[in-house]
């Protein structure tokens, strides 16, 4: 069975196509960008063969998926010999409201609800439907498959979820914290749990997804019970231009000192600051690991706020599951910035984390243990998959259907 | 050594007197209302005596401190003979900067910083500084001090204090986390800390100061390291119409969907927001205890999230500070709602906190221990006493210029 993952973007597709005919292959992945502008490109990545790129104007979103097609099919690059081979395609889709607590198959009614939700993610829904009616018009009566960022975080409890505004405005605007990068909390607390040899349902669990986009989730039991990111993606943690948390005050004192409209605020909140705006540097962790082992006090700083959100968030999960036994790290940050890792678990003796220095110096984009042995909290490095958990999730859909 | 205190709002003041000469007596307090409106009203309680209450038009700050003044003197409900009987006047001042660490003697530089940070504090130093320009006339020369809801806090750590946006805007308008109910903070942390016989400077503390404003302090070594109130007094904790840590995003969509301008948002998240928010009921906790009694599914919602949002702070104090020792309670709520305790502590051994339901039940304001004498952590209710602070400090420093 081949399936097709596609996480659409307003200008870019990320891709990736598994078999899973014979365990799972992932037979090759690539990236569409600059999808409406001049001179887009399409990096094109067969698994174990040289990555091939076009540069061609690519005017929207359909044009876009029939380059993936061709390349896919392509005699010289192609994984694939026709597009009758692809079973199905899964979609990447970041806002699911409170309909979607799962995965699900497209019909009419999904992709209206996708489309009333855009009005909650006008960044990403909207893209997310254009792929898929895009394949409908490429790829006419296969099988798609959304899955949602929001789903994995809809089993929070309403004190967890409600904001402290008046209730009439959850009541008529469904304004609540969802959370977001479900895919890759529910994907890496189960692989944790599966490495650790243990029962996830005994397990209490904080995941820390860290990256340009970061957030944290604490899981009971298999189950999200509260996560950083809410109703938006720009609360809870530092990220790399966004905020988090921050006194809604500073907002409106800003918005008055310097004349901001209501854009003006939403473009500082997510693309001015986070340990961009600290730093004035880069939001890109590795410059600002470089300029801060130069010496760089602003670049020392954002590390450290960095880490102290994180920390804290750690702290307040602990509380909010009255324990812990699984900290886990993921993501590009969390996955590759030893430095950033241990700023965040050193001194955390008192909550049961004794981090092993040794251990964590170095490691890089593998799955491995980072306490030591005498640790109550089991520390880890797990990688993320977010594509294979839409191709898993689209394959078990498909083959529930016949 | 007799000692005057004001707290002046922008249309109340409320004052206290205390002897120093033989201990420290209050000898009287009392609470100016309406002022500048019609029908203000003078409510005087000499201690131990029978209260008394002036109605009377009140049109400003001068004239209301001349009745305080006339109160306090008078033959009849008077403590004092004369005014030149008070030795020196304590002030609250709300905002003080990044200047003033500690109390200080007012003098021309003091009220110009506390003119500028009128700025960082609109609803509040303007009315102190009233307060401090009406007594220079009433009673001139006498010596005056301001004590800051602000200084205590200066001590946190610049990852603590800093926010994830443009570092210009701190350097330009000196945005950052300053905190306030700093005087209660540092009360209750040395109080609780000479009721156990420790040196605080060995203690890590979290002080909750829970009322109809609410904020947590993490109180490491006997010095403030983080707080929950930030640059204004509407983060943090939920409290009575304060939503506290909010998702920007939230806003900016209302602002949008509701056409909310700058003040009608901060209107929003000041004045109708918090447990009245949530509740649609009151925004005083013991209404909310009463309907939640009555299974009111919204009232016990908002008590829930109130708890919730405390009990994830103490966790990331904990984490914060690497350890706790001392868990604090108070201010109106937290000295007197046992069930809100209650809430709060339960389902924290994990931190180390083992509470006495028992003990805890129905204690109100009084100093006591509520955890089993088994819990490391040791949780306790501190009466808080924020009048006292400020005239001992005015005292310390009026006795320092001798």
């Amino acid at each position: 069975m081949i399936i097709l993952v596609l996480n659409c973007g307003s200008s870019s597709i990320k891709y990736q196509v598994f078999n899973f005919s014979n365990g799972s292959n992932m037979l090759a992945k690539g990236l569409l960008e600059r999808i409406g502008l001049s001179d887009g490109i399409l990096t094109h990545k067969p698994t174990g063969r040289e990555p091939y790129k076009i540069v061609t104007d690519i005017p929207d979103h359909t044009v876009g998926i029939n380059m993936v097609i061709d390349a896919l099919t392509s005699p010289e690059h192609g994984v694939i010999k026709s597009v009758s081979e692809i079973t199905a395609v899964g979609h990447r889709v970041v806002q699911g409201g409170e309909k979607f607590q799962k995965s699900v198959l497209i019909d009419e009614n999904v992709k209206k609800a996708i489309e009333i939700y855009c009005e909650l993610a006008p960044l990403h829904n909207p893209a997310n439907l254009k792929g898929i009616l895009s394949v409908e018009k490429l790829i006419p009566g296969i099988p798609q498959v959304a899955v949602f960022d929001t789903s994995f975080h809809q089993t929070m409890p309403d004190h967890a979820f409600i904001y402290a505004i008046p209730y009439e405005f959850y009541e008529k605007y469904r304004i609540r914290k969802y959370g977001y990068h479900g895919t890759s909390h529910k994907f890496v607390a189960h692989k944790a749990a599966n490495l650790l040899n243990r029962n996830i349902k005994d397990l209490k669990m904080i995941t820390c997804h860290l990256g340009n986009g970061s957030s944290m989730a604490a899981v009971r039991n298999g189950i999200s019970v509260d996560t950083s990111m809410g109703f938006t993606p720009v609360d809870g943690l530092i990220m790399g231009t966004r905020t988090g948390d921050i006194d809604a005050g500073v907002l409106l004192y800003l918005a008055d000192k310097e004349h901001l409209n209501l854009a003006g605020i939403n473009n500082l909140i997510n693309k001015q600051s986070g340990v961009a705006g600290i730093s004035g540097i880069s939001s890109d962790m590795r410059d600002l690991e470089i300029a801060s082992a130069e010496g760089n006090p602003r670049a020392i700083l954002a590390l450290k706020m960095f880490a102290y959100r994180v920390k804290k968030y750690i702290g307040a999960y602990t509380a909010a599951m009255n324990g812990l036994d699984v900290l886990i790290f993921t993501g590009g940050i969390g996955e590759n910035d030893f430095n950033m890792r241990k700023l965040i678990c050193s001194d955390l003796e008192s909550l049961g984390i004794i981090f092993d220095q040794d251990v964590n110096h170095n490691v890089k984009g593998k799955d491995i243990i980072i306490s030591k042995p005498e640790s109550r909290v089991t520390v880890m490095v797990v990688t993320t998959d977010e594509e294979f958990v839409i191709a898993s999730d689209t394959k078990s859909i498909v083959e529930s259907l016949k």
